[in-house]
């Protein structure tokens, strides 16, 4: 099993805390800075917390007498093989030998963290957590042996400093200029010549008076004072010039500054606030929208990284588990960063009890498990699936217990059903989309039992989504329309056929080859099928065609819908787009003007798309330590890109000629199509036959591969 | 119904909060402000917190347009009718009509709470609250009337003052000086007369050095630098004389100040820290030794009602179940303050999921449902059922899946069986007294079912109570030791008999009049049972002797004890008393020197017994809707007394030839023996033959009784 996603060694400490307390007090903080219109506008689920209350503890091997450094967010103790030292030391001195050290923690505003910084003795994600230390007292007043204590890893990121307070956690950012200033009376109409994020600065305001900034992603929401989503007041009384920036950070391309006569201002700038992740991914090819469709999306994503995978930078800022479970596939072709999928992931999970669905939604919460699942395979991490098991159980029990009598998964109150944004689209009876989504997440309860070694857990699990898959097909396949029905109601098939269920089921292989066919022909590429007006099902709708090897037709789709939008001038992909309306029109939604996200993470799956099914590389077992690149131009002359893994970066290229690979972790197979025996001075073919080949990629190899 | 404890009425706005957060967070700053020795020590069970994101909603009609002022503990929004106002707003105003306000709160560090204040509309616990309000959003975008939102009624207390914050809620504290001083060279051997709690205040301290200061509830433990339990280190580094106040309060009668020579010091003082509660109910009799008990009695109470009703003021400071469980009992005869009860019993239970029995101890798990049948009773305060009844039924829920294969309670990983402080007990098996416990738990669980009609679950859990008595007396009920016996080890009674489970079926009358009297011989007045030694027992002990009318007995035997302890000097009584041992042995316990309390809370139970089985006044219905007044003299001259309830103070006296009574609340019945008629001019006997007579008393009467 591959562990370099294992971050510290015993030798660097860092700040460790309750697996995934930092990350949902963390999401507290990031989700409730959502305002409209200067109004707080916190999420409307539960929000959970940390626990209060931590013992950490290790035993450690000394070998020579050590001083050690402790630093603690909340009162503490410290304790040597069971007995404490006098009030909160912040150093002491540890005799060689084995010894174990309890740190027992007090924080109801902040995670109780440490950091402990000795030769040997340092705090990092070895050490053992726990909300609920028993301890043992008999009658004698003894402390006893037995214990019932759950412990677990510690969390920890990159705080590795004893300074560096996880509390005081901020993103960085940078100073950033606008790229022209309109100046009126009283007024200035600033544009950042892009859509970006940040807090504004006010430089030079002086005088006494009020003054808004109406902020736009575009002109015209800027512009509208009325009906603009986001916008700041301030009460000026400076004698003298200061600058001011404003305290929330907020998402657009330009801002209208206006303020009342007595109120003057010098110039308007911004502080980019950005998450620190390395880029690891790339693409270029032959055609220069697509490449610059690559370069939108990849800016769009940026965007949308932050301390959390977040849905839009504009309007929620909130944590969507469907619009995460994209994002995480587009990070495993860009970023590869673990740290944001774990974190996100704990955001959304919470804690115990599940009093309802993930963001409240149903399928949110199938595709909370299907994110675990993709984690686990693209990156091998069984530590972080050992720590976040139980979560997953309870979240599953509390699906388990909503079935209706057909053990399928039908509205209840509480539940939002939510599929896309698409208009008249039911929700009645059992639809078939949730129905597989639910098989899919007992596949992967299944297999995570399998890692957490529940064995009476791996057979239930495998039991019910066996049942799932078969009741999926009975119920929902209809051989006439040759495809899955959208839903039943009062135990009958609705006649109508939707993408979601026939899509998913094709890159989710539960069709057959032949089914796969049929329902290309009866659903994708049928025009009487309703269409898919949002970037979150064209993600899905575009994977199945590509699985399909369909990227010729997809990657006109993608100069069609995303080159759209850059026709339109945007600078970021947007949240919904309908070719067919026109102007401002396209910036309204939920029956607001300027309602619609023009910077939304789900808007940038070409990187995922142009990554897994042009580059081709994908990882067939757990952290690439078995992998497939099946590079498929497309239509293009040439293409060429990286692709990270959890060791490296596998590098592709391809003409219509030549491929060349430099492979990274793990053992790839090379597949590709040849009208005559390709060659090589690198390895050795595997003739699949009817002009298949396929080459074995060894780690850190390089390859050139001449075919036609 | 008995609606007393309904504090406040629709025209005076109070702090309010979510039912059981501000308790809980109160409740882990208590707690986690014990120290052994200056070192912090915290709870060794999970801690839980306050939910950080608040809805607060009520409905108002409004006769005129009204001002209403605003304060929150948070960040916020206020709705009306749905629609946000801009920030958030300090002040609004209403217009006149029906009306929804809605306030949203976010607060990490502390619990959301509002205080609202307009003419009509004003925040009080007729507010409904919730931590998970659904809002419904169809595609359209439009937020819909369906919701799934559990909605309770809002908590609060007395902060009824905009600036009275919930958040910074301190018990009050008053300066106390020292009864005598014994100044040595750099030392200062301070009495405060009696056992006392607060702070310790040093006076013109001065110059360079270090100080500590060493706590005594006993002399000698303060003489004990290296034994006393607590202690605080002061560095001291003042030019000019300053009066230094200790961080934490601390319980003592002594208090030994030892300095450098560099240091000065003039005098000691305190500020003693006190609940402010009101004491209404009363005793006082012909015999001095017990008035005198019943006084230290009611100050060792005093000494233990804090924030919540805690164990003891010197070395836990912690809230144990078992131990509220009769503070709660004592106080329904001393201050009858629903208040500390409520708090105390959200703070026991803490929040959902439920990893462990309260206090991890199953006898006070069960003990926390047998607290709230009392106080039902005493009260008959159907809300607090109401609210709390979804953290009843989780509870037991944990229990329930607990049973073992005969569907008995039995000793798991993680469940400390305690009983009672005593040597040798056996907790092998399943033990009688925890099967007790447990039937009562879910007779408590059937009558609240009722109350908060959940129907099918009143069934449910009277079939299990029924169940479990059956199984008490069919598995432990011993013809031959006329007696339940202690416990059954693989499916067969032990020979051991202990006096636990017998004297709780006395007064839980599980036991037919002549198990009663057999039990009496068998176990209770039988020497060669284990004897019991601790006042936690004692307490049911004696009032299983009452119950069977062994007042006198119990009179002599209250002397003994609780007059032992007094001739030893205690000014409180003690967490345990052993007649048997001599001098400093005394304050001996778990191993340690000073590891006795000298003030705990179980010590002052005769002012349960004076109030209940002589006074003889309790509930025979909810909330004193009917009582019975048995009194009873148990060889005293005379006595008088008032006994407290829901509304107004029941007054008893009694003589050898007269009874006083002046009735409250609800209707009573006097019951008492005369040899001949009886006389009184205010109302009508009934003669219930042999001697027995009784009378009705009615709301706010007086009587006055002859008999003989």
């Amino acid at each position: 099993m591959n562990n370099s996603f294992l971050q510290h060694t015993s030798s660097s400490p860092t700040w460790i805390w309750y697996p995934g307390d930092f990350e949902i007090v963390l999401s507290n903080k990031m989700q409730n800075r959502r305002t409209e219109r200067s109004t707080f506008f916190p999420v409307f689920w539960k929000m959970d917390s940390h626990y209060v209350l931590m013992d950490f503890h290790k035993t450690f091997d000394v070998p020579a007498p050590e001083t050690v450094d402790i630093y603690v967010e909340g009162e503490y103790n410290v304790k040597i093989d069971g007995k404490a030292f006098e009030g909160s030391p912040k150093q002491i001195t540890v005799p060689a030998g084995k010894h174990k050290i309890n740190i027992k923690v007090f924080n109801q505003a902040n995670v109780p963290a440490i950091f402990v910084k000795g030769k040997t003795i340092v705090s990092d994600a070895s050490w053992l957590v726990t909300f609920e230390d028993k301890e043992w007292i008999d009658e004698t007043g003894k402390t006893s042996d037995i214990s019932a204590t759950k412990w677990v890893n510690a969390g920890s990121w990159n705080f590795n400093s004893p300074t560096q307070l996880p509390s005081q956690f901020m993103l960085p950012a940078r100073e950033q200029s606008a790229v022209s200033t309109e100046k009126g009376t009283n007024s200035m109409l600033v544009d950042f010549g892009k859509e970006t994020f940040g807090f504004i600065k006010l430089h030079g305001l002086k005088g006494e008076g009020k003054l808004s900034v109406y902020y736009g992603e575009s002109k015209e929401e800027a512009l509208s004072a009325e009906h603009c989503e986001a916008l700041d007041r301030v009460d000026v009384d400076n004698a003298a010039a200061i600058d001011l920036t404003m305290k929330l950070s907020k998402a657009y391309r330009f801002v209208n500054v206006q303020y009342d006569a007595g109120v003057s201002l010098d110039a308007v700038s911004m502080l980019y606030e950005y998450a620190d992740v390395k880029q690891r991914g790339s693409f270029t090819c032959s055609d220069a929208e697509i490449n610059k469709i690559y370069d939108v999306a990849k800016y769009t994503f940026e965007l949308n990284t932050r301390e959390f995978f977040i849905d839009g930078i504009k309007r929620d800022r909130w944590i969507w588990s469907g619009d995460a479970y994209q994002s995480y596939l587009m990070n495993y072709y860009l970023y590869f960063d673990n740290e944001t999928v774990k974190r996100t992931t704990y955001a959304l999970r919470g804690k115990d009890p599940v009093t309802g669905h993930i963001n409240t939604i149903m399928d949110y919460t199938f595709f909370w498990f299907l994110g675990i699942y993709d984690y686990y395979l693209y990156t091998g991490d069984t530590n972080f699936i050992a720590q976040n098991y139980d979560r997953m159980k309870t979240l599953m029990d509390y699906v388990l217990a909503r079935r209706n009598k057909d053990g399928l998964m039908e509205w209840m109150a509480g539940d939002w059903i939510f599929i896309d944004w698409a208009a008249g689209l039911s929700k009645k009876g059992e639809v078939s989309f949730e129905q597989l989504l639910f098989a899919r997440s007992l596949e992967t309860m299944a297999l995570c039992a399998t890692i957490a070694n529940d064995k009476e857990a791996v057979t239930q699990y495998n039991i019910l989504a066996a049942d799932m898959r078969t009741k999926l097909f009975d119920i929902y396949w209809n051989d006439e329309k040759q495809a899955l029905v959208h839903s039943r109601v009062d135990g009958k098939q609705t006649e109508n056929v939707t993408r979601y269920a026939n899509m998913f089921s094709i890159f989710f292989d539960y069709f057959n080859p032949q089914q796969k066919q049929q329902v290309k022909a009866s659903v994708l590429l049928n025009d009487n099928i309703q269409k898919i007006t949002t970037p979150y099902m064209r993600f899905y709708e575009l994977e199945a065609l590509c699985a399909l090897g369909e990227q010729d037709y997809v990657l006109q789709e993608m100069k069609d819908y995303w080159g759209g939008m850059l026709q339109l001038g945007a600078t970021s992909f947007w949240e919904e787009y309908d070719p067919a309306k026109q102007g401002a029109a396209h910036y309204a939604m939920y029956g607001r003007e300027f309602g619609k996200s023009l910077c939304h993470a789900w808007g940038a799956s070409p990187l995922y798309l142009l990554g897994k099914y042009y580059l081709g590389v994908q990882p067939t077992a757990p952290g690439y330590e078995k992998y497939i690149i099946e590079p498929n131009l497309g239509g293009l002359q040439w293409m060429q890109g990286k692709v990270p893994t959890p060791n490296g970066d596998i590098e592709v290229y391809m003409s219509e000629s030549e491929i060349k690979i430099t492979g990274a972790c793990g053992t790839g197979i090379l597949k590709f199509k040849s009208k005559s025996m390709p060659t090589t001075v690198d390895g050795n073919f595997t003739d699949k036959g009817n002009g298949n080949y396929e080459l074995v990629i060894e780690r850190g190899k390089e390859y050139d591969v001449k075919y036609n």
